[in-house]
């Protein structure tokens, strides 16, 4: 429940701090429902919500268990929260170099502790409404990938197939993530395009023999799903079906691996193991999966010496590839509700993973 | 010239370092065409692009005048620099605190130091080809305010629009912009909605007697452009035309004012100070204006106590506001070229001002 969050966190602690302040976005939205420039600061009395004058309003509107406290914008919201340095002991999410510089004058060295780990820790399991939103985040990702398989023919550009998925998601009340190393809302990856994992959507049109990747991430009333297939648009040569049979049996092996108290680098090297096996090691240059919620990538991680272990309510991605330089790539991924064992694990994602010839 | 840039940053530090370190993915797409994740290390020699495996290929393909070294991902990127550490005095721009404190250790005190100054004070001017990129973003939005014209009706969601306007932008070669504190790509505010500066878009529906504040910032091929129309529906009340008409001259006043050697204030006040006149300076909530370029906020900063000012090849945004709470709002905004004087400047946002009724 919303309102226990940050009291919870707060308890965590123990006596290492009483109180959070709290700067990251995704942070605060998840203890207050209000997405926006503030600077929350949590004690086991409430919630205060920092927010320059242009956001009260909005901030009044949004927030819940929440009292507004209205600041100058900036480095004025920072100066806001300084007093309250002498009355609590912090643990905070502040990532912000120049920031933690602005603040730790003002702190004796045992009343402001950056740790982010609380908050990583308390995200990291989903609650009912959590699930719900990833749930419907995750049905809009299966309707476009029902469009894809509409749209998809010789001539039509990645970015026209871009376009039209983004659309078809906000009609359908999705809006793209936000990913800070790309220009991107999310991939379309055709032809030699696909060998590489992270590509920027271009102008290159669908010719026959391509793969097409389409990695989709979408958040629905915060919350993020993310799933890639790889579609396939007339005569692919049997290297790429083989290569495709080999990443959708890597990913159901991963799968298999997904439950509570199963290592993280278990469900890795369950993917990567077979892809070695066949001899694609060193085309598979990315790590396995990774959590999603409010970020795109968040705990926990799955890749090799990860030896954290899954548990219910988490909920991650599971998403093998191989990559083949200047020819083509293959990637599958879905997003995952972790459970007690891998049969009851819950695949978000359902739109069918066969290899699909348009 | 991409290809001069980090020299002209080198040079500009004269003793204080010989070398960058570079983590934010839009200086390093300012010195080397290459967006995402990566470090750079540019030296009078050239520039070393240390990136992840997954993204290797693609550095090689978008970056120029850079050599790519391979590294792990995350941590292990920032490993694979630190050997550098002993080699140069670096500039850096690098803001993430727990980065900062895992490469500090390998530093002398001298040999790595946080500024992000000299990195904003090189992109603050443009150059040729990147207000060219700016003028087409311009172009992309005025043919969006075209749509916004012509699809503003009675019973139209604000969400609707929203996704229409991306769908077209999108068409057009534009992207969204990712501004950390939304969960939306541009903001369409009506009725009282529109009182709320930063507003997530809803799906309220379009009423005879709304304001519709539509915000619209759109990247192309790197570069933003930033502009806001208030558009009316039906029959709105003398009150509403009198303060958009008001919002409209302080504008134009602001306008006056954006040339070469005037302090940025001196641009707020032009604005502030009509509306301040007329009674409605605790409506107007925010700053004047800001830079656009690689990011959507960037220096120079319009607004009070600013005395920065204004030079030619400067990109800046003027958008006086007023906010009636619970009732309506109103924003005009513009992207502008500075030039030596306020004739020649340049509005790049063309779109008419006159109060559009719908």
């Amino acid at each position: 429940m919303l309102k226990d969050r940050a009291r919870n966190i707060i308890d965590g602690l123990r006596n290492k701090a009483n109180a959070l302040m709290v700067f990251r976005p995704e942070n605060i939205f998840y203890l207050t429902g209000f997405w926006g420039e503030s600077i929350a600061l949590c004690t086991q009395d409430g919630i205060k919500l920092f927010v320059p004058k242009l956001e009260s309003s909005r901030a009044a509107n949004e927030s819940k268990y929440s009292e507004i406290i209205t600041a100058e914008r900036g480095s004025g919201l920072i100066k806001s929260v300084i007093p309250n340095l002498q009355k609590y002991s912090f643990c905070s999410d502040c990532s912000d170099y120049e920031t933690v510089r602005s603040i730790l004058p003002y702190a004796n060295n045992s009343n402001f502790v950056i740790n982010e780990n609380p908050f990583r820790t308390a995200r990291i399991i989903k609650d009912d409404s959590e699930i719900d939103k990833i749930t419907r985040a995750s049905d809009i990702i299966d309707k476009l990938y029902q469009v894809c398989s509409e749209e998809i023919k010789i001539g039509i550009t990645e970015k026209q197939l871009q376009a039209k998925l983004l659309y078809e998601a906000m009609k359908l009340d999705g809006t793209s993530t936000c990913y800070p190393f790309t220009l991107n809302p999310f991939i379309v990856a055709s032809g030699a395009n696909s060998a590489l994992p992270h590509f920027e959507t271009s102008k290159r049109e669908f010719v026959d023999g391509d793969f097409i990747v389409v990695d989709l991430t979408i958040r629905y009333d915060g919350y993020i799903s993310d799933a890639t297939r790889t579609f396939a648009l007339g005569n692919v040569t049997n290297e790429m079906s083989q290569v495709y049979e080999l990443v959708k049996k890597s990913q159901q092996c991963g799968l298999g691996f997904v439950e509570q108290g199963a290592e993280c680098q278990k469900v890795d090297s369950a993917c990567r193991n077979l892809i070695s096996k066949y001899g694609y090691g060193d085309n598979f240059i990315h790590s396995t999966g990774h959590g999603v919620g409010l970020e795109v990538h968040e705990e926990p991680w799955i890749r090799p010496d990860e030896l954290k272990k899954l548990s219910k309510g988490m909920v991650v991605t599971v998403e093998p590839g191989i990559y083949i330089d200047s020819k083509f790539g293959v990637r599958i991924e879905d997003t995952i509700l972790v459970d007690e064992n891998s049969n009851t694990s819950l695949i978000l994602t359902k739109f069918p993973k066969e290899l699909l010839i348009l």
